[in-house]
């Protein structure tokens, strides 16, 4: 049996059961073990958010579940491939295996940015759609000082 | 009076304070005709939720304030340059303007990893860290095609 086809039926299942419901065409899984810790549709609009994509939802679910911002172990599973802010989402979560079935290709062609913010991203700001400033003001660099002399701070 | 600065010295004082009460070295700050409308500090640790980014956290707060998956005309402060899950949210939520003050190279020197999330983001699958699997399965584009069929749908 291959989990991995099982664990991607599952997520279309539930993007399609999220179209059903008024949320986006999108469902993820998270499995450690090969075992369900969480899932989740799409729920952009359902829950006026524009970070509800199936894959934070779930991540955000199975950090609970697990009790720990760090899901180190687990593998996410997304009926589409993740759009870039899931992706951070999965580097910043210690997720290290990812597997999808639709790509942006596909989310593009039925209406959705995510090939396009890939494209934003990995430009230089100056190029960019969304405008940039950077300001220098003085004590910038307090915040990360304060963080440098911390000795009981959680590393995440 | 330059309102970039005053916002920009807000969120770096949400930083600051974000710090001091168990959070990571990150604010922001998001208004709307130059009146706040949300400020959040990071809270990855505190929530046990990697997404948790304190430009996250203002954009979902201002959506809810607003009653909108959409934050049209509001601009977001930052105290550092957004990483690519908050730069790609703040795509998707349409702020097209972001003022912030450190970048990523200051975040690096405090041990974040936002300056190597954004290449490897930008790199081919093969290359990442991060393994990725795609399986075509049957039914893929059930959802899609259902999403194209809908009329009642609201886009995002």
């Amino acid at each position: 049996m291959d989990i991995d086809r099982s664990f991607i039926e599952r997520a279309i299942t539930l993007a399609t059961e999220s179209v059903r419901s008024g949320g986006g065409p999108f469902g993820a899984v998270i499995t450690r073990d090969d075992r369900l810790v969480a899932e989740a549709g799409n729920r952009v609009v359902l829950l006026k958010d524009p970070t509800a994509h199936a894959e934070v939802l779930a991540i955000r679910k199975a950090a609970k579940a697990l009790g720990t911002h760090k899901l180190t172990g687990c593998v996410l599973y997304a009926s589409c491939e993740p759009c870039p802010m899931c992706l951070a989402a999965i580097y910043w979560s210690g997720i290290r295996r990812v597997v999808y079935s639709s790509d942006r290709n596909d989310a593009a062609a039925a209406g959705f940015d995510d090939r396009d913010i890939y494209g934003e991203i990995c430009m230089d700001q100056a190029e960019r759609s969304v405008s940039f400033r950077q300001v220098h003001v003085q004590g910038a660099g307090e915040p990360f000082k304060l963080w440098n002399d911390m000795e009981s701070k959680i590393v995440y």
